[in-house]
Parts: structure tokens; sequence; C-alpha cells
């Protein structure tokens, strides 16, 4: 069952990849960590020690690899032996790190979209236009392949296929994303600004009424009054989920909604506004080529450095409406993680904590041949029961709300009874 | 007193000045424009000549040259016989072009004070910093210096000088600056954004009580009711003119004011708080090196592009105090510019008129011999009232409030009578 795993990346969520991994090593095996910068895995993997995070005894190395190189990531699973690549590199890497399993047949875990850096919010379903194209490449070689295994997309798929689950028929999947939480600088994103912003600059794209229906940003905004965290302003936005979502549930209205301070939106706007958030390169009067964004992100707050500062609460989670023997029902599926909790266990921030511990999950349910698929899943096609025993577990407990928001709050165990 | 004239620079000023040389091109004789591209030169020629507005017949001729190199600019003043050599390009290459004034025997007008491109905000008063040191080598050359022959520096200057000549003593010198105009955009700065916001992201450095204090941008804010712009909300700034009307007139308080909406103090407090506004490099995830600030500048509009569109006017003043004849006496000196009179005129918008009119009847001044001083000034140095029948005449009339703000309102010339 000890599968050796390599993680790709080196930033917030792999340190929490890291840390989980290391704590589940006696499912997991062998570990390895791989970056473009490789001292930067080093410094995860002290920190892994720093916390005796590792199990069982058993081996953490770091290494240097560039992951837009399908070969030399090819070459670094064979030469790790890794059955299961957990993929939190920047979603730029995706498809080359995906291409590199089915070439060797190592499961392939990933929890964003693919992006190709000149090009923001393609033609709907997202997942149509890289990761689905390699479906049938992954089931003729028996890869297991899951896509977007993080939190958002990830465990939010796992809450509209538990709450579907239960009922006769799905009406809407309203999944909403609460962050709570103060870093306490002037301004600051949760992960990769390059990545954030690019959220945000493109069409909204929803599901509504069995057709692909679009928004502005900012356009479409109400008050959802989450359990912990109270009520909030968030606003509909483009997201992954949504993407397969509606193409497994398309009888199933499907929005997604992002929890924004009048500050972060002030502050996008004006970036936006400007021009500095495009991903298109402009010329300087000295005549440098630069990408306005990539200069944004060099000069905000690295996410990892938000950790040791932040407090509060993120609520994160899924309205699901539909019919149960002929009459209405509504759920409200989701949790509750704490960054300063998050900090102490792994060294991160909430939100790399809640995008880090689900793949690991996914990691050990295909280690153990729950979710060893062999071809390509989205999460919300695997069965979430075993996800939720081990996120109730490992850190990342779910719960629900009978009757939808204000109702009964209960634990999903007890929910099934 | 055909003098021969080189501009140099070929931004929306330089054009401003091109038209007002060729328009008075019987007193200022044939006509020279350089900059690093020769093309901008010749597109500014090419709308003199479309306007017809050379008085008389005469040249008008493009070069390129690097303005930072000394020996170049020597050469080009060589070749043309230029007298009078009026500087309006970036203020980095300020100090070059007056040395090679220095070292050819011509005369000197600039309208902003020198920057270096990795200082911003230097000890007070700033022209001790690289002007007022090349003042001995002025004067044992016989080479007339005249700095910030702007507007603001420059008129404010003359009008500073003016309304203290009416009194027995000065008390207090406010230079309030109102842009009631509108360009439509949704930002944009008024000339180079580098050196707009290199103003304001400094000490602001203002004189009282006879030392130099200190203040935080839009720390310090009143409402003005200026006259035709009517009640505007400026906020003290660091200026050229304060430091040296501080020096010239150490017993008078010496403000200087800029006029800001809500939507530009937003823009302009996102941006330097992320830290775009900065003029140092920082490192882009890719490794590239890159000044936050001029990316900003390559996002924006270019300044010259707003004038088509511009409507309103400017108010630009000084409220100067004191006592004559033992009695409390308040003045207010001022013009009132119009954006769409002055495209109309040279092409131009507003912001680039009142900057680039003065400088040309400083160089008429000069060519005339009345302000041909053999030596460095800053223009509160010299006799402002031939400086004001000039502007007067050529787009720029100079009136008084008699009493201060809310006075009568006069001609500079029936005010002396």
């Amino acid at each position: 069952m000890k599968k050796t795993v390599l993680i790709i990346g080196a930033g917030g969520v792999a340190q929490v990849v890291a840390h989980k991994c290391a704590q589940n090593n006696d499912v997991l095996g062998d570990l390895h960590i791989a970056s473009r910068t490789k001292s930067k895995c080093e410094a995860i993997i002290a920190s892994v020690h720093e916390k005796g995070a590792m199990k069982v005894e058993g081996g953490f190395t770091a290494h240097g690899v560039d992951a837009t190189d399908v070969e030399a990531v090819a070459a670094l699973i064979r030469e790790t032996g890794a059955q299961i690549v957990i993929n939190v590199g920047t979603a730029f890497v995706n498809m080359h790190v995906l291409d590199a399993c089915i070439a060797t047949g190592a499961a392939y875990i990933d929890t964003a979209i693919h992006e190709e850096p000149d090009r923001i919010c393609e033609t709907p379903p997202w997942y149509a236009n890289y990761e689905w194209k390699r479906r049938d490449a992954c089931t003729e070689k028996g890869v297991t392949a899951i896509l977007g295994a993080g939190f958002d997309p990830g465990v939010v798929n796992a809450y509209a296929r538990f709450a579907i689950d239960q009922m006769d028929e799905v009406k809407s999947i309203d999944i909403v994303d609460i962050n709570a939480g103060s870093h306490g600088k002037y301004f600051a994103t949760n992960f990769d600004p390059e990545i954030n912003f690019r959220e945000f600059t493109g069409t909204v794209y929803y599901w509504e009424d069995q057709t692909w229906k679009e928004l502005s940003m900012f356009e479409s905004g109400r008050t959802w009054d989450l359990p912990v965290v109270g009520p909030s302003k968030a606003y509909q936005s483009g997201h992954d989920e949504v993407h397969s979502l509606a193409v497994h549930y398309p009888q199933a209205d499907v929005r997604f909604w992002m929890g924004f301070g009048d500050h972060y939106i002030n502050v996008f706007t004006v970036l936006k506004n400007i021009g500095l958030l495009s991903e298109q390169p402009v010329t300087t009067a000295e005549g440098q080529e630069v990408i306005p964004l990539k200069v944004v992100k060099a000069c905000l707050p690295d996410p990892a450095s938000l950790a040791p500062d932040y407090t509060g609460k993120t609520c994160i989670g899924d309205l699901v409406t539909g019919v149960k023997d002929g009459h209405d029902i509504e759920l409200f599926v989701y949790n509750v993680a704490d960054h300063k909790d998050a900090y102490e266990e792994v060294g991160s921030q909430g939100i790399s904590y809640t995008a880090g511990v689900p793949p690991v999950a996914a990691a050990m349910l295909v280690a153990t041949g729950e979710w060893d698929a062999k071809t390509m899943k989205n999460v919300e096609e695997l069965d979430p029961k075993p996800f939720f025993t081990l996120l109730d577990r490992i850190g990342l407990p779910t719960r629900v709300l009978k009757g939808g928001l204000g109702g009964e709050d209960m634990a999903w165990s007890d929910y099934v009874g």
C-alpha cells in the first residue's frame, strides 16, 4: 500500500501537502518534493522535520525540476519510483505534469485547472480545453488522474455529490467561499497573485437553465449568512468546479460565490482598470517588455509570508437544493477552518491549509485503492464518504446544515446516520 | 535680436513650446527641436506647419539627440548656432543640458527641478542639490540660466514676486494649483506619470516659521474657493518653487497646494501602498528586474493623448499676505486657462499649455535682453512685469483679486495702475 509520492511545487500549498503527507507516510510511503528552486523544497522538508511530522520512519527528498519539461518530470518519476504525483505547482505546468504521469503510469492529482500563460478565461466548460482531452489516454494506460482535488475545486465537488446523493433530483448548487480571516497587510492575495487575479479578470461563467451564462466580475453580489463567520458579501465568480459540475449535473443551476471585502474590490478595480492585471506584455519608455501582472505579483507579499500573523476563520460550503420524495429539500454542506490552527500545525495560513489537505486525502484514497479509478475523474465522480472520513480525521471536518442555511447543524456522518 | 532657439524634448509641453516659438519666431529666429526620438520632433514640426503657426519665414529643424550626453548636446548647440536652449525634456536630463549650455555659452531655460532616477525627495532646498551648484560657473561664463520657468514653478514665482513688490513686508505665500478639467479616462496624469507620481511619493517639505517642515502626502488638505473653478479640495504637496521662494523670502511661510479629487487620491493610495510607484527595481518570479513605476507609466494613457477630449479649466495662483503702510494686505494673483482653447490653438491640453507657454515668454525676454541675466536666476529674482505683459499677449493673462480670495477681480496692469 505504500506508494511513494512526488509533490510538485514548493509554495504555501506544497508546504501543507508536505506536512500532511509526512503525517500519513505510513500510508503514502517515501516522499519526494520537486520544484524549479530546489532550496525551497529543502526548506519545506526542514520545516516538516522541525515539527516532527513524519509518522513513521521514511525518506523525504528534495529535487530541482523544470515542471514544464515533460521529459524531465517523467525521468524524475522513474528515478524516484513515485506512484502518485501530487501537483501543486503553478497551474501553468499542469498538463506537462499530467503528460509525464501518462507517460510513466503514475497517478496524477492536482488542485486547479490548467492555465496557459497568455490566455485567460477560455470557452466553457474549461476542463474540455486541456484536461478532458487527455481522458482517453488515461483510460488506455490505466492512469488515475484526479482533477481539481483541493478545496474549491475539490472538497466542494464532493459536497455537491454528497448532497445530490441524498436527493431524487438536484435543482441548484451554489458554492460559497468566505475567508473571514485577517492578515494585517494593506493588501495581499491568499495564493499566487498571478493565479488569483487571473480568476477575476475574465468573464464570470455560470450554468443556469441548462446553458452557459456570463457576467462581469462584481456584477452579481449578495450577502450570505454562513455558520461561524456570519453575514458576508460574496460575488459570483468564475471558478473551476462550475465547469465540471455543470457537465455532470446539467439539470442543476451551478454558481460559485467568492467573498470580497470592499477594500479588496477597490484595489482590484484600480489595478484592473489601469491595466496592471494584464497578462499581455507592455513596453516601457526604455523599451523593456514586461507583463504588468508579474510586476504586481513581485510587489505584493508572498502569500506564504502571511501565515504567522493570520487570524480568523474560513467557511466554504455548498448550498444544494433539490427534491426528495416529492418535497423540496435544501442542504448546506460545509467546513470551517482556522488560520491560526493551520499555522500552528503545518506553518501555513488557512487558505493554503484548505487547499493542501484534500489532495493528500485523495492521494491516500488512491494508495488504498478506494479512489484508484485507472482513468481521469473530477472529484464529484468519486465516492465522497471515504474522502469525508479521511478529511474529518486529518483536519477538515465536514458538517451539514439540514434544511439549508439556518438549519440544524450536524456532522455529515450524523446526517447520514 | 533673433537668437536661434533649440528646444529639448518632444512631449506634450514641447509641443506647446514649439507652437509658441513658431508664433513668435520674429523675436526668436530659427527654431530647432531635438529628442531621443527624432520622429517625435518631426511630428511636432508637422503640427506647427499644419496650424500655420510660423509668424515669419524661418527654419524649424528636427534632430535626434541623447540629452544625457553633454558632449552631444553641446555639439548640437554649436551645429545649430542656438543661443537659447529651452529644455522641456524629462527632468532627468536637466543638469546634462545645463552643462552643455555652460560649455557653449547658450542661455538655458527649464521648467522643473533636476531629478536623479534613483533618488526621490532630497534634502531641502532642492535647488541647492544640483542647480545652484552651477551658479558660479554660469556667472563666470556669463551664461543666462533661468530655472523653473514653467507655470508652477515659474509663473507662480513671478506672481509671488509681484505681490511682494506691492508690500512692505511679506508674511506668507500659498500657491494653489487646481485643475478642474476632465479628460474622460478612468485615470491619467496630466504630464509624465513618472515625474507626476515622484512629486507625491516623497516627503512634503514646506517652509514655516523660518524652518523646513515635513508632512506626508494628503496629510494636510483644505478647500480653496478660487475664481471660475469654485471650491476645490487641495492638499499640501512638495513642489519646486517652495525651495527657491523659501530661500529668497525666508521671512515668509511658503506652502504649495495641489488640487486632487477623491478618485485620484484613491488610485494613488492603492498604487503607492502596493509599491507600484517605487523607483527602486523589483525582481519578478521569472527573474526579470523591473522598476514598478515605469510599468505603471507604460499602462497609463500618454498625457499628450488626453488633449482632444479634455474639457474644463485650470486655476493656478498665489495667495500672498503681508503688511503695507502698517496694515495687513492680501492679494491673490492668478491665471485661468481652458483645456479646449489650448487644444484648438496648439493641439495640447491645458496643463501642457500652462507649462509650455511661460518658457517661451522667458526665451523672448532673454532674446530682447530684459531677462538676459548673464547668471543663474530663479524666476522670482527677475522683474515680473515684462513677463506678465508678454503672457497677457501670448495666452496666459495675469489677474489679481485685491484683498485676497473673494476680493475685487482685476487685470494685474489695472491693479498697478
